[in-house]
């Protein structure tokens, strides 16, 4: 225990390359399972083709804003020029920016690099057997999911050590600056996390409204059908959307999460632990850390006997194992790592306290995804109305698709309110932050979860297009169905995370910045406040507009093919896929600058033009809009979705049994397709959208606070906390 | 001038009288205009018959409410035990609530009295020529408006010179008591405004919806036709909802504006005026009153030479005149009655800069109007990409129409930003709520150029129903056109003054509760940011659900006569209107229940249960999110509209042209009925929802005051506000 005690800072990055390992491991025997014909290969070539051509296509434009957006940072100069000395940290900021951008890229592509090789390797299995489909659908899945975890850890544990001994000649102040310098890691991640996610949301939502428009509705073809051009680049779009884009997106939520526990765990005054003071700083890495053990350890019971075999039940079972575990580990660590009491900010709270918040954060996560469950799943009440509503037309069903989609914001938002209270009251900022942190403990699991639905889609689209038995497409199917929850599920726990994440970073601006309060009553403040919530509408409007116009610019090319190259629908004439495969790919890059843009310059402006309190409200405005417009979209865009699905079996309205090609199923695609960049480009965006607007707010505060709070009230504030940190660098060394 | 200068309380009740007195001429002179043939008459009877028994069922149930809440204010108990002795003022804010309530009532009885006379008056004017019918229909506006504005100004004004000589005896106290009783006229006034702003919005819609599903897409005949059974309760909503839902808005917002300029203007310390300290307090109500004056004048301008005439410059003619006159005035009367330097919560400001806050109030109104009018009109870039979209089906009208309205908030949320920070940078506190005053100061010319549309409109269903040569339609048609522009700049200009207000009513309601701040770091006060920002979400969902649902109900009755009620088709069975006016009533009296509890109750909850920090909070989140959402549902549905009505001339997509019955239009068809709830129902309930929990807040605020700050503290607060009173009321009397 006293080894473990004295070196526990070198035990977290080394859990992250646990995760890396396994990772390996599981990547390797993906690698290993059979891939079908040689026609199953070529279609799923085209697909991991048209993938890595995105990716490239990404990098290059992220690339340049990564050189620039660095260069920036480095040139900004030094921001600790106190106490007669100067500490050029710029540089390290930037290199530590750049190695967050990096490694969220590569999250993103570890996740869909195995995607794309396990889809044809499910399909494959799904000729045996359901059991088999899950295993390697699922094992996909794992390797992204710990891929993400694993990196996000090794890298915060790592470079935190890293930095700590760069800046150890600074005495009282290293631990702030290393925490200072880790901003950038986290803004290098969610900035490229941001674009992953519009850019792949764009694109697989541009493919996919564009494919169904032209084949199922114009020509009358099946959906995956190999007759229609863009079917290829509607597969792909899974994997750079669903895949590699939540990949980076939960990688850098992660990040942040654990980030913004550990700026205010370093205002915290622990100077009797056993950590030289740090133990509310390694507490948050350390219980993700374990997240990914015992994530790990829940993969295990991820199996199934048979056909019958319910694959919710499994994927719930190893969900909960982790969960538990770890609630349970946490008790004991928080027990272990914190002294008895703690104070920030004034705020007393004792260790127990502690674990009290985490257990919030993880009720909160699993009431979020419980009410997300229920607005969006099939036979329940909300989809049930939008299905009656479609009897009246295409107008009654956008209208309660709509009206499903704005009260569904009802309860997560009373939950969610609840629970920054009751974690506030248990252990003040800190309780908030590590909720967060707690609720992502096991998001190894939870991307696992996540991410094996796209690849049993993208496994039903490559036995749909090899015209494979149709037993293959029912054990996809099954998959798919059980994918669709959990990517609705996995939505709310982003969501509630995004919100108190980025509350804690909020608290950490407000240390950082050097103010006392955030006053919404000042007419200033309630500008700001009015101004950030408007971003999350513009957001939304971008990504709606740029899928509809990227959808009509597919939907011409289709219709140009189908013109122009005889013999198409007779399987005579291939289509060309890679011409909507570079559409899509254009479209997405072109259209993901603006509202990338808007995420990271809105609030570098309005914090220097009008100071650090008025962008707090800005940052307040963001959070709150931004949650609202994400739960609303996302739920709506779900709900549509199973209304359409409920169709295929047959609905019944008022004592008629509807189904497929009626006039209500017509409307419902309509909702449908309305709901498409609502559930899979806007909505999700919004709780990246948040948290990055708050990093990059944290990463200016320093120079706003000097720029409009007194330099010497500021040196003020850094000498008192000078005298409670040299305490804990002297221990640590 | 002297004479003027003793008795300036009194004259503000006459300029409202003023207002009544001419509403009265011109109410006679509608009267006295020919009502054309039998046939007419009896269409215009069953109108005026619907309209009623929708008031008359509406008054029944709020008059339960109305004294429900009355008595819950009187029984309250007294709000003034300080310095030894009880004042007991609770009967009478209750007197004061249920005045504003029968006000407000009044107003829309006033205005759908009128307009449902002036209705089948301007279709007997409209078979001799446009200049007529204009004359007709907007002389039924300004008797609205005049009614509206002189009633609130009259009440305003009269009840503060009743209270003020109640409240005598009180000494120092007297001014801030009356000003707090006068909440409660605010309170009545609102509190009806909300229920008849989402009755009368459900009503209209759902008639509309219902008329159009079953009539124009199914049955195959144009809208208004007699065979209609729903063609009735369609024009009888147009009087309930777009005039007697809109007077009483209007009433309330005018109301509210007025009185929280009053709230902070007893605030001020302008002992140096000549007024006894009360020219801040009593500058709103002259300003706008004056406005009554001006817009009078203002109508004298709205007059056309002939058939060819255009029909919205002469509105704009009359509408410039009024606000130009009421700008130079106000320049002067500022200068007359302010003395030279005012202070409001330690911030400085002279009264010039009060004048140039109330130019920025006019800017940031008329910038608004023009933004809204840019976004919603035919021909310009919003409407025209709605139409390009609407070629590719359904779904891709929905999308480019949602995008619109959310990208529509980014200018005048910004204009809004910048309005606020401009006019509390030269008046502070009291400079954001004057400018929302002199925007409001025409209200009635406003009123008159909005209320005429709805009038127009039924003119020419009314001639339509009774088969008048094309000639009268179309001359009522051009009126209608412009009516829906008025439409949708009045929307605009009520959401911006009720932003600027409910900041306003938000200062005044901190200076109440005796808080400091609302801090939004705080976790509370953020999760009630949360809460609030959930409302406006929750209460569109109720309004657009509702009308959904009552529409469907419309249907299955519409269809049903068709279907058991044989030869109407043949013109040979009269269909049972009065069924479908049963219907519209019904469904709206009980669908508005449920978001007028949401708005009145949560701010009483939150207020006791949390305190007045939290409830702050809510405040600022309803008031951010509300202003989006409407904005956001007002233009959306706004552009949807004129998207639709461009295809009655014909539009070039892709270099074909498309007319009415094409495919692109009936995807226009099905975005206009998306769009009917959200612009005329929840859309703008948004701006009463904002102020009217506000109003709540205001007047619960001393109660929830006391019940969290300490008593002493409380109490030096009011002792350090009466050395600054003791002086004005000494001088007043």
């Amino acid at each position: 225990m006293d080894f473990l005690q004295n070196n526990l800072i070198y035990v977290i990055p080394l859990l992250g390359i646990l995760g890396i390992l396994v990772m390996a491991v599981k990547s390797a025997w993906i690698n290993k399972q059979p891939a079908g014909d040689a026609n199953m290969q070529e279609l799923a070539g085209h697909i991991a083709d048209g993938a890595m051509a995105f990716l490239k296509a990404e990098w290059k434009v992220l690339s340049i804003f990564v050189l620039f957006a660095g260069a920036i940072l480095a040139y900004s100069g030094s921001i600790h020029e106190i106490n007669g000395r100067a500490i050029h940290s710029s540089w390290i900021i930037c290199i530590s920016f750049v190695i967050g951008a990096v490694f969220s890229a590569l999250a993103g592509y570890i996740g869909m690099n195995v995607a794309t090789k396990a889809n044809v390797r499910t399909t494959q299995a799904a000729r045996t057997s359901l059991k088999q489909a899950l295993k390697v659908s699922f094992t996909g899945g794992t390797v992204m999911g710990l891929g993400v975890a694993g990196l996000a850890i090794f890298g915060l544990g790592g470079l935190f050590i890293v930095f700590l001994s760069i800046f150890a000649d600074l005495g009282t102040h290293t631990i702030a600056t290393s925490i200072e310098v880790l901003t950038g890691f986290s803004l290098g991640a969610e900035s490229i996390a941001l674009f992953a996610r519009v850019g792949g949301g764009i694109y697989t939502k541009a493919a996919d409204v564009g494919a169904d428009l032209v084949g199922k509705v114009e020509a009358g073809i099946p959906e995956d059908d190999v007759r229609n051009p863009a079917t290829i680049a509607d597969n792909v779009g899974d994997n750079v959307g669903d895949v590699a884009g939540m990949g980076a997106d939960l990688f850098g939520s992660y990040v942040a999460t654990i980030l913004a526990t550990m700026v205010l765990g370093q205002e915290i005054d622990a100077s009797g632990d056993k950590f030289g003071g740090m133990s509310p700083i390694l507490l948050p890495m350390l219980i993700c850390g374990l997240g990914i053990l015992f994530s790990i350890i829940g993969t295990w019971f991820v199996t199934i006997k048979d056909e019958k075999s319910n694959v919710q039940n499994a994927l719930n079972l190893g969900n909960w194992s982790s969960i538990i575990i770890t609630a349970i580990v946490s008790f004991f660590v928080v027990k272990w790592m914190l002294p008895d009491t703690l104070v920030l900010r004034g705020y007393e709270f004792t260790s127990m306290n502690v674990f009290y918040a985490i257990m919030v954060g993880l009720i909160v996560g699993t009431i979020m995804s419980i009410v997300t469950e229920y607005y969006t799943a099939m036979g329940k009440g909300p989809v049930n109305s939008i299905i009656q509503q479609s009897s009246t037309g295409h107008a009654t069903n956008i209208i309660s698709g709509l009206s499903v989609g704005m009260k569904s914001t009802v309860i997560p938002i009373l939950v969610l309110a609840g629970g920054i209270m009751a974690s506030y009251y248990f252990a003040g900022l800190y309780g908030v932050a590590i909720a967060a942190a707690g609720m992502m403990a096991t998001t190894a699991m939870q991307l696992a979860i996540d991410a094996f639905g796209p690849i049993a889609d993208n496994a039903g689209g490559i036995a749909e297009m090899s015209q494979l038995p149709p037993e293959v497409r029912e054990r996809t199917d099954n998959l798919d169905a059980v994918g669709n929850t959990t990517a609705a599920t996995g939505k709310g726990f982003a969501i509630a995370s995004a919100a108190l994440t980025s509350l804690a970073l909020f608290a950490a601006f407000v240390g950082i910045a050097g103010i006392t309060a955030i006053d919404i009553y000042k007419a200033p403040v309630l500008a700001g406040l009015f101004v950030g919530g408007m971003i999350p509408f513009v957001f939304s409007a971008l990504c709606i507009q740029a899928v509809g116009k990227a959808a009509m610019d597919m939907v011409q090319e289709v219709r140009r093919q189908f013109r122009e190259i005889p013999g198409i629908m007779e399987y005579k004439a291939k289509p060309e896929y890679e011409k909507c495969v570079a559409i899509s790919t254009k479209a997405s890059i072109r259209e993901m600058m603006m509202p990338g843009a808007i995420a990271l310059i809105s609030p570098i402006i309005v914090g220097f033009v009008f100071g650090p309190e008025v962008l707090g409200g800005l940052l307040a405005g963001v959070t709150v809009s931004g949650v609202l417009m994400g739960i609303f979209q996302s739920n709506a865009g779900g709900a549509w979705d199973n209304a359409k699905k409920s169709f295929e079996k047959g609905v019944e309205i008022n004592g008629e049994m509807y189904f497929k090609k009626s006039e209500p199923h017509k409307a419902s695609v309509t909702g449908d397709t309305v709901g498409d960049p609502f559930k899979d480009t806007s909505g999700p965006s919004m709780n990246i959208l948040i948290k990055l607007m708050s990093i990059v707010s944290l990463v200016i505060a320093p120079y706003i606070a000097e720029s409009t709070v007194n330099t010497a009230q500021k040196q003020d504030k850094i000498i008192k906390m000078e005298v409670q940190k040299t305490v804990k660098i002297e221990k640590v060394k």
